[in-house]
Order: C-alpha cells, then sequence, then structure tokens
C-alpha cells in the first residue's frame, strides 16, 4: 500500500521502519530534517510537505500533540491533498476533542478517519511490539489493520466511534500516571520508616505487582533516578489534562486525576519538566521531609 | 516443634493445615467454637484457652485487629504464659503502634518478638502460596523461619525491628486500594463515553496491567458485582486508617490515602460496608451519573 | 457619554438604570426580546443589533459567559463599528485567556480595552453597589472611572493589564466556592453528630464568621433549600473552571479547586445543575449517610 | 464560688483574672512555675497540687491537649478529690472522645461534667469576649453559666451531651484552616499572575470577606509573615486530626479536612512546625513556583 507518515520522531521511525519492512511504500515528512538520511536508507521516500503525505492511500500521523496534529492535518490544503478513497489515521496521543474535529473534517471531505494511539515505548515501536487501540467505522479501520499488524503485537478495536480509541488511550495513561504517585506515596512511607528502597520494590514485583511496569517505574523511584528522561514531566502533565478534559467533558469527577495535576503542575512549576515522570514521586518524599537520595545510599 | 496458634479464621485454619503437614505440634484457640471439630480431624490440639497457645514453643496469632490482638495477646496471664525462651509471632494485619506494644511486652519479659504479616488470600494460605514480610531481631527470625518456609512460597526480611513488617504489609494494601480507585475511575471514565467494561479489561489486561490483581480486581469492577465479599469494604476502611496512621506517625503526607479514607467512608456511611472493598468503584461511577450495571448489561 | 451596552440580563438592567440615571445616554442589545419594553421606558436606545453598541464612545459587555463573548464582540464587524477612539469595558465573568484575546483584537484597531468583571448580585447592580475590579491602561480606566462611580459603590483598579481583573474576580469565586464547602463540611459534621444547623449557624456568623456571605450561604445550607437558585450550580462549574484555567496557564496547583471541581461536577452529573451553587453541601451530607432535611426538620 | 482552675496559660491567666474580679474565690494550679507570683498578686490562691482545685465547687480545666487533660483530671485522686456535688468544667480544646471519657468518669462518681470550649485568643480572654460554646445536663450548664458571663461575651448552649460542644468547637477549628488554605490559593494565584497581594488582601476584606478573621489571617499571608506564632502550625495539625477524628467516629468525609492534613504535615515535616499556623499558605505559594516575600517587596 501507499501509506503518508507525518511525524518521524522517536516512535515514527521504528514505526515507519516496520511499515517498509512489510513491502509498504512510505512517503515521509516531519517537520525537522534530522532523520532524512536514516529514512531514505531504510528505502522511505522523503516528502517537502506534508501535502506530499495527505495524497497517499492511507496517511498516518505520528505527530507530538494536539497543536502539531491540527496545524498540519486540518489545513485545509491537507485535506484537499487526500485522494478521493483517502483515509486519515491518526496514531498520535491527543485530544478526544480533536479526534472528533479530525473525523469531522475527513468526513466533510469524502474521507475516512481512524483514530488508533498505541500503548508501548521507542523500542516496542521498533520491535513491532506496540499495542494499537483502535476505533472508527468498521470497514475504515479493516483497511488499517494490515498496518496495524506489522506495527503491533496486538490491535484492541474499541468501537465505530473513533475518539473512542483516544478515550482509552487517555485512560490508560491515567492509570500509569495513578500508579506512579500510589508508588511514590508507598515508597515515602516505608523508606521514612527505613525500609529499604530497592528491598521494597523487590517485594511489591516480586509478589503482588508483578507487571513490568511497575518494575520500570519502581525501579526510577527506588533509585531516585528520574535522568535522562524516558518520558518526560511536561508530557506526563499533558496526558493528565487530556484525561482530565476527556473526563470533564463527559462530566466524571476523577479525584485521583486532580491530585495528579497538581503534582504534576507543581514539578515543573519548580523547575524539575524535564525529568522523567515518575519524578513526581520526589514530591511525595519531599513534603515527607525526605532528602534526594545520593547515588548508592541504601536509603 | 510445638506451636501454638491464636485465631483460626479462614487464614488461619489454611496456615495450621500446612504446619501440622510438616510435623509440627499445633495447639489451636478460637475464639469461637467454629471450626473445633475440622481442626482436631486435622490433628490438631484444640486448647479452651489462648495460655495453652502462649505455653509452646513459638505463639501464632493471625487475629482479627488491633483490638482482638491487644486483648489476647497483651494479657498478662498470655504474657506469663509463655516459656522463658517463648516467641510471639504476629501475622495478623495490625497498627505499627501495636506492634511496637507486643514488642516491648515480650522484651519486658525477655521473650522474643517477631511481626510477620501476609500478602495472600485463604486460598493461598491452604496452599503454602502466602508471601510472608518479616521483621524482628535476626535469630528470632531465624527461628521462624522453617515455620514460614511451610505455610507460604517466599519470604521477605525487610529489617530488624518489628514494626518495619507491619510499614510494608500496610504499604502493600495500600497500593492494593489505590489501584482498586484507579481503576474505579478509569472505568467510569471509559463506561461514560461508552467504551464495553469487559473489552475494556481485556485490554489493560493484556496489555501495560498484566498483575493477576488487576485481572481479580478488575474483574468485579468490569460486572459491577461486589458480593459476596472477598474482602469487606469494612475492613477496607479498617486498612487505609492503619496506612494513615503509620504514615501520621512518621509524617509522611499521603494524598491518594486521603481519597481513599474519603471513598471507604462514603460507601460505609451509606450503608454499603458488606460489599467488597472493590466495592468503592460503584462511588467514581455514580459520582459520574451512572447506574449500576445489570446483569449481562454491556454497559 | 454615549454607552453601548450589550447583555441585558438581570445583572446589566440594574446596571443601565443606574448609567440613565446619571444622565448617560444607553443603547442597549440583548439577544432575547425580553425586557425591550423595560429598557426603553428606563430611557434606554433599544437597538437591534450590537454594531449599533459598539459605534458609541464606550461598549460596556456583560454577556452571560466566554462563548457569548466572543461571539459577539470578536466579530469583525463589531470591532470596526467601534469608533477610531473607541473603548470596550468587558464587565462580564469571563476567562483570563479570553480577556487577553480582547484586549489584543481592541488593541489591533487601536482601540482601547478595560477588564471590570464586578462581586455582587441583581440587587447589588440595581442598587449601584456593585464592587468593580478593574484593569487596563491607566487613562482607559480613567475613562470609565466615572461608569463606575454610578454603578458600583467601589473600584479596585488592580493593574495596568487588563486580564488582571479577571485574575481577581475568577478568585473571589473561587473562594466563594471553597467557602460553601468548607460549609457544607462543618455543616455535615455537626448535623450528623447532633447538632442543629440553625443554632449552629447563628453561632457561625455570631462569632467569627460575621462576614455576610457566610450568612447567605449557611442559611441555604442549614435549612437544606436550594430552590429557587440566586446563582445556579452549572454556573458554579464554569467559575471553577475558569479558575482553575486561570491557574493552570500560571502554573499555579490548587487543591482545593480540585475538590470543588469535582463537586461541581458530581453534582451535576447526579442532574442537580440548576440548583443554587451552595447546593453542592448536600453532596457532604450525602456522603455521611445524611439525608436531605425535610421542610422544619430541625435536623 | 469557689472555683479550682487547672492550667494557667496564656488562656487561663485572661479567664482566671476575669473570674477574680467578679468575686469568685480562684484556686490555680498550673504545671510550670511560671504565673505564680502574677496569680497570686491578682487574688488567686496558687495550689501545689490539682487536687487542691479539684476540691472547689467547680473545677475549671484549661490544659494544653488531650494528653495533659488525661493525665491530670482522670487521675482517679483528682475524682476522689472533687466534692460530692463537684461539677468538672473542661474549657480546653480537646477530642470528642475525650469529652465522652471525662463526662463518664464523672457520672461514675456522681459528678457533673460539661464541655465548654471557646473561640478567641488570650487577648480577648483578657477583656471577657470570648465566645463559649457549651453543653452538658441542663442543671450543670445553669450552674456554669455565672461564670461564663464573666469569661466571656455570649455563650451557646448546643446541646444536653456534653461532647457536642466539643464537636461545634472542632468544625469552627477546621473552618478556620480551610479559610486559611483558601487565602493560601486565591493568594498564589493571583500574586503568580502579578498582583499585588496586599491590594488583592484591601480588595477582599473591603467586599466579601468582611470577617475579622480574614483580616487576621490575609495579613500575614499577604505580608508572608508567620513569626512571631499566634497559634502554631504544631498545633494547628493537632486541631485538624481532631476534627477529623470526630468526622471518622460519626462516619462523615472531609475532603477538605483531608488537604488540611496533608498541608500541615508537609509544613511540620519540612520543618515549620513553629511557624504561625497560617504558614501553609507558603506551601500554595512555594507549589507554584513562588518564592517567599522578601520584607517591603511587594510582590
Amino acid at each position: 500500500m501507499r501509506i503518508g507518515f507525518v511525524g518521524a520522531g522517536a516512535m515514527g521511525v521504528g514505526m515507519i521502519g516496520n511499515l517498509i519492512k512489510a513491502g509498504h511504500e512510505v512517503t515521509v515528512w516531519n517537520r525537522g530534517t534530522g532523520p532524512r538520511a536514516a529514512l531514505k536508507s531504510a528505502g522511505a521516500v522523503v516528502a517537502d510537505s506534508p501535502l506530499e503525505c495527505a495524497a497517499q492511500d492511507i496517511v498516518i500521523n505520528m505527530l507530538a500533540d494536539d497543536a502539531a496534529v491540527a496545524e498540519v492535518t486540518l489545513d485545509p490544503a491537507f485535506l484537499a491533498a487526500m485522494p478521493a478513497a483517502g483515509l486519515h489515521l491518526s496514531m498520535a496521543t491527543i485530544s478526544v476533542a480533536l479526534a472528533e474535529r479530525l473525523g469531522e473534517a475527513c468526513a466533510t471531505g469524502g474521507r475516512a478517519y481512524v483514530s488508533a494511539p498505541v500503548f508501548g515505548r521507542p523500542p516496542a515501536a521498533a520491535a513491532a511490539q506496540l499495542f494499537v487501540v483502535a476505533a472508527g467505522a468498521r470497514d475504515a479501520v479493516a483497511r488499517c489493520q494490515p498496518l496495524f499488524d506489522v506495527m503491533g503485537q496486538r490491535t484492541f478495536v474499541v468501537g465505530e466511534r473513533a475518539p473512542l480509541a483516544n478515550v482509552v488511550k487517555l485512560a490508560g495513561n491515567f492509570m500509569l500516571a495513578a500508579m506512579i504517585e500510589t508508588l511514590g506515596e508507598a515508597f515515602a512511607l516505608t523508606r521514612k520508616h527505613g525500609i529499604d528502597p530497592q528491598q521494597f520494590l523487590d517485594l511489591l514485583t516480586s509478589t503482588l505487582f508483578t507487571a513490568p511496569v511497575y518494575k520500570t517505574y519502581g525501579g526510577l523511584i527506588a533509585s531516585d533516578q528520574y535522568e535522562p528522561a524516558g518520558f518526560k514531566l511536561n508530557l506526563g502533565l499533558k496526558d493528565v489534562r487530556l484525561a482530565q478534559a476527556a473526563a470533564d467533558a463527559a462530566m466524571v469527577p476523577m479525584p485521583f486525576a486532580g491530585v495528579l495535576h497538581d503534582r504534576y503542575m507543581t514539578a515543573i512549576a519548580q523547575g524539575h519538566g524535564h525529568l522523567d515522570w515518575a519524578g513526581i514521586a520526589r514530591l511525595a518524599a519531599e513534603a515527607a521531609g525526605l532528602h534526594p537520595l545520593a547515588d548508592g545510599d541504601p536509603g
């Protein structure tokens, strides 16, 4: 299939590679000039404008945020460049409200729209191990399925209205953030009583909390090391706000989300937006009067 | 070894069975008369008074709560009945403050004290699959280790001051309660947007949240079924309060614990204390204006 | 002075009356046809279009919310209709972000802009007893001062950047909402212990909390009567959201605002958006398992 | 009347002075030796033991906290020293649970018990301007009324069960703490946007929030000056905890109280327990990334 792909960031590069490996013809546009050479040598056509991507059978966006997605894909020229049977497949983490607008914009011109955000980090994207959460008209999702199959390990179709996929993605990210805060409070409690953080981590992840995410985030918190960031605090706030916006629109009070919102705002207002988003755990420790762990300090 | 065991509830019965199978001589006391026959036929000596249990080499308590543990094991007669080399092994879920008092009471009389609460439900107790969290003087813990080995699948020794084991147990229970609330809010958000709860559950537990506890509690919430209770809401409040008391004593602010406290209080004040403690998820749904799911209703 | 006035609601009607009494020539536009006759008989010129209002020396808006203000006053035709020395005086409760856009829109065309929201209810508007919170360029505010003098009892100029006045107005409304929640929790606590609500109210307002707002809102809560609404719950949520948006933009975590947000959402999701915004106090009572007070029931 | 008075702290000294002025014979005991000379010269009999105070017609306690009140007044010798028609009048800020125990202890010996905590600071105590909140058996309260009349400006009798007065006192203190947090968040919001704190304070206290408590606490926050403390943060935490305990006992969820609890814990854990309890406002400012105001700095 001829695929357009806008947004060749850390995630996009891996996804593009897998599409090419599967025999698809991929035309890529990225705002910066960064990965052009790498993309070319991987077999991608590098476009000078997103309109070239829009002109393909399916155009995928994996852009950074609402602002970038709206600017590029709601541009009337972008919509006009899409073929009559075109399909916009939005895989970025965006708001429910924007997904609605994207769907309407495509529908107006008779094009199809599918939301399919993913769970997984860059290594999972490179290894075609993403989890894809898709929603949209049945036939539109079916057209995308072969692409999901080569980019991810499993696809979950959660409904026929595209924004539902975004709701699920944001709910999942909220759950991760809540898990981080939960760990932060539990580590503050045990550490202040004198429990060794590594030992507590080992216990948690060997007993009740065996999911790998506990190991990943618990490990950052136990060692009190939040740099380099796998996913930045700034983006954590963005995601919490998107989840709250989805909750607000549907009138769903979420007290944990309110606590998370304050944690991310505090960390960023105090200058820590560049840390990994697990760094809000340091706020729980500081509130308890604990000091940052020095390297190698057992507690 | 000659073991005394006070508190033959749903957990205790399984633990006693495993001690007997391993060849220990177990003298059991229980407040009610319930499992006497079963205990006898399993090979236990059924005592008429906790003092007979106190007189054994090691006396284990697996009583219901702080009040029961204090009444039975801080009774001067109980302490006096312990042999000079006696050891009190408290495996119940009790407060950090009570664990301190138990330790002091034993120390005053020259006896040893070990805290070793467990993670696991009655079936795990019966199957010797408990996780044991132990703390106390090194030699005292070592004396208990053979008992841990036959009651549990793994022991974590978290320190030489006995109450540390209780801190860890309470932190773990806090984490479970926070996971429940997190699920409750995420299900309310997705369900109000029209996502099928079972599908959302399948997605969560197949991707990021693969720990069995997510399957267990997520299953209750997705089906909106909280009876019969595996662990009652009333006890959930008790455990949240114990975690908060441990946090208060060490001056550790825990905002999620505050939210949980209000959830459990609300559910109980509104007459739902008999439901499973995952039932606080219904409060998140109700606050969003959702109605209870009828049986078989997909959402 | 020749004044345009868009938005003749319950507040606007009183303000218009006072402007006319002071000898100003007032041209009024309102979306509905409601108060036309009354406005005419009071001496106002009733316009068929907001553009007629825009054409006056100063055009005041007292519209309902952000959407209405943006639709009417950001219309390019409205801006074009303003005289070269025109001034837009926005007295509605709007977002800080919209106030910024209004200021920019006026500045682009060389017109002046002043934000001057007010504290006070319709009777205070009618009695020229409003408190005016004004901000904007010094000379622009000075031009408006004679109007403030006839509409209010006192004007507070809080800065030279217009949106500052909106920040202060939203902070004030946040404080009122927080006072309501505080009262709700305190009444729930005392009522559940058996204290008579009217007696508790009398005590509060005779001792520490003598400000009239405590009497007003405390009275509603003590009698558990929230209809007819003086200010609706729906609007309360709107105001809390505006305060949170102002806080978000400046990165100011406000945990009480988060609690309020959940309270208003819950009340509205459960179908109570038409009650007075003090009605969130009923949520505190219900969470404690208390039932609504029947009329005349002392508690 | 012959009055015993235990607890001659900053509050007690003023109250004792007013009792003496009204012609009562007052026997005083205080743990320290501090105000002995002053008390004597004021006309008090200074006792060497609280038992001498207990032996009077009415014994008033104005001790510091639950621990002190329990130690002194639940001492069997104290109870035995009370005359057959004795009355214990507890005016300290204590827990509802302790008030119940004090009442039971007196009832057991046939003595009367009245709870009558007060609102007001030391200057109000000295000026006989306290507000007295009283509860207890009708005739017992009547016996105390002449004393209330000379110590306070007004008495509120809130019920016939003594602990009700303590509930009301704790609810009032909760409301003060909530007002402080509300001010803290509102000041953080406005200050970060660039509003001058003194100007914001002037506006608040001239318009909606005219109660003197807003002037007092708002003044501390606007100037960011929390030393010397009028009422220490440490005691603020104590009072919030007492309110929460009263709420817990009656199953009344109070989310604002939860936030306050975390604020006071944080401030104390970070070493600020000696500041005035309005100092939690600094946490709201710090979370927004604001720095303490230097003296004379307008914001």
